[in-house]
């Protein structure tokens, strides 16, 4: 089909959505993909380029000219606009916004791109519905009209005074029953949630949640109406942020996809496996340390990587739960409460596993003295993992720093070594050697 | 302040966002609770209702008369009324039913009861604007006032014909702009998504980010219009889609939550770990069938956590981009490329580690050839692990399980047990113990 047949593609691609369209480049070559750009109404092209994969982006954008780039901009809203500019290069985006038709478009994209990607102003938009307190009703509906064109979707009305600061907002019904003498200030609601600008892009998702917003104002210092959020930027904000904390509880440092390259896989690979590299050595030199008790107890050595295994296990469970409840903060009572609690269940737990390896113990017909050093250093070591588990979070946490890398290798790691350390020690003292 | 004085309590209330009280209330003791839900307006406890934990809630629903529930129900949505009356046992909802004023309310909620929680049916509510394709605009415009007092966001108006079957969409704008002598079917627009209220609600999320959609019509198998999907409900699912994918890589097998009781945790806390227990025995002794190696080579003993790690490490940082990779549906090629790409990561990164842990061992005066035996098993562990870690998620897809399974404990422990079965086997080769 991709045999340059121009009038074939865009009867075919006439009716599909933009979604659509965005699978169907992802799966074509980059010559092909850039063809079908110049070929299709940059109407539908616009949107699906937002859609398509990051890299394959990269490589479309650098084939177009600043020119047809300045098209597609042309046809999206001032937020997708300058997500899609910001991945250019200054130079580029310069050459682009020169070349955008409407001027107060490309004025609106170049404030977008001064905000950090991760605040509030990063992701709003300048579309919006706004409205003087001062205007009386008919007036209102006229220049509303006038504005909802440019908007995809309404969402709310924000009221603003004569300096544009946030006043209250307006609902559509109290608009079509109120009488014409009114004016806006009579009918407006002066309640309204807002963010400002500077406010990270999490918090903003939080208050959005909380309040069940489907858009919601955002405001400078001094309260002037800037832009608008909408939910679906939000429910992106969202998904980034579990998938952070996924990947950081499986190892990966970097955001990366199975069709990366292998220099990208490897650069968010290696770092955590170079940590449980030295993690592994400094157990090793411990374990060296203990070594005279190869002889008359070898099963001890055995029994390390269940012991180190299993540290590791409790301590990440500790820690996505504290996690969790930091993200969703539902985290409530006093530190020694969670302390006195956190050491009962790793009691319960302890106790309960340790019987299990006492008797599998016993069915390996390993001695008894050994069996009962084992099953208790095992309760031991996971009451101090799940301590770790439950405050490296909490402490990171404090220090600002983000809590899910606790639950990645970086505690497995330290847990793997103390609980080795911990295990000869104790045996040490039961079986004296 | 929860002296019981009322007016204070409610004056202080009066100007508070649904979603603060809700906070307040999960702070409160249970009889606290109770006493303000019995004195504040309905209208302002059913949504924080919705809010507050859901274990608190439950303990005040038992508290609450179930005539008192269905006035709280009234306030409500169906979707949010049915999810509420869902966790009451079957007797309760039927007379809490048969309490509510409003006749089709009922009858509203308890057709939505029917439905599976995970699917569309379980998502979706009642209230939504539908008109008829043969009303006249005017005629229109009347009916559609009076369902839209209903209904507290309008997002979309559907269009169905005499038999309730969705024929389309209407925009607002087209409406007003329309001629009084138009009927709907003429300015309606034929193209609209919608899903079957079967449907998968992974599958509802995933459709309408896909499309960006702030709601979606839910019709039955004959195309009739059931109910309307909105956003909010789908951030719910995207929510907890992903914090049931990081508990599982953190080995949890159940949604718990930090506050929960110690039985809770434990319950699911505890079966990864016996998982672990078992794997740990396991490796002990696979490590007992290799003893003759203790006399000689000690050190490879103390290797054994640093392979078992490693091995683990690997296989969940493959494993979780291929988790990632599914749920995005974004993987492509076949799986030969995929195989010959994860052997050369592998390959990369275990050389790199290779060469880290060969220094290390010389440098902590190991034998050289024990340092070249952990050197090799090293890169050709990684290997497998990374083997493993890729497509056993792969089959347990094909086969319908949740792939993100492959990311907890299970396949770690699997790992572990591979690793060191492997690693003593190499040194068993090499050394020719």
């Amino acid at each position: 089909i991709e045999r340059r047949d121009d009038q074939v593609i865009i009867d075919l691609f006439a009716e599909e959505h933009t979604a659509d369209i965005a699978e169907i480049i992802d799966e074509l070559s980059n010559d092909d993909a850039t063809y079908l750009f110049r070929l299709l109404d940059s109407e539908k092209t616009a949107e699906a380029l937002l859609d398509i994969d990051e890299d394959d982006r990269a490589r479309i954008l650098s084939k177009l000219s600043e020119k047809e780039i300045a098209e597609h901009i042309d046809e999206l809203d001032t937020d997708d606009a300058a997500d899609l500019i910001g991945s250019l290069s200054n130079e580029r985006q310069n050459i682009v916004l020169s070349n955008i038709e409407d001027g107060d478009h490309a004025k609106d994209i170049a404030e977008l791109l001064q905000y950090d990607e991760d605040t509030a102003g990063g992701l709003m938009a300048k579309e919006l519905v706004k409205v003087n307190e001062n205007w009386t009703v008919p007036n209102c509906v006229r220049k509303m009209r006038s504005q909802a064109q440019e908007v995809t979707r309404v969402h709310s009305i924000y009221v603003v005074d004569n300096k544009n600061v946030l006043k209250g907002r307006l609902s559509l019904k109290d608009l079509l029953v109120a009488p014409a003498s009114a004016t806006i200030s009579e009918i407006s609601i002066p309640k309204v949630d807002f963010v400002n600008v500077n406010d990270k892009a999490e918090e903003v998702a939080r208050i959005m949640q909380k309040y069940d917003l489907e858009a919601i104002p955002v405001v400078d210092s001094e309260n002037h109406l800037l832009g608008r959020i909408t939910i679906d930027d939000i429910v992106d904000v969202i998904k980034e942020e579990a998938e952070k904390d996924y990947q950081m509880a499986a190892g990966l440092t970097d955001d990366v996809e199975a069709d990366d390259s292998i220099i990208d896989l490897t650069k968010a690979r290696l770092p955590w496996l170079v940590l449980g590299l030295f993690g592994g050595t400094a157990a090793a030199s411990i374990m060296g340390g203990f070594d005279e008790a190869l002889k008359n107890y070898p099963e001890l050595f055995f029994f390390t990587p269940l012991i180190a295994a299993m540290a590791g296990n409790v301590g990440v469970q500790s820690s996505a739960i504290i996690v969790q409840g930091l993200a969703k903060d539902n985290l409530r009572g006093s530190l020694l409460n969670r302390m006195f609690k956190e050491i009962s269940l790793a009691l319960v737990n302890g106790v309960f596993l340790a019987l299990i390896v006492f008797s599998l113990g016993l069915l390996l017909k390993y001695p008894m003295k050994v069996c009962s050093t084992i099953s208790i250093s095992l309760i031991i070591v996971i009451i101090i993992a799940s301590l770790v588990g439950t405050f490296v979070p909490l402490i990171l946490h404090k220090k600002g720093i983000d809590p899910a890398v606790a639950t990645g290798p970086f505690i497995t790691t330290c847990n793997d070594i103390f609980g080795i350390f911990i295990f000869f020690t104790i045996a040490k003292l039961i079986l004296g050697f």
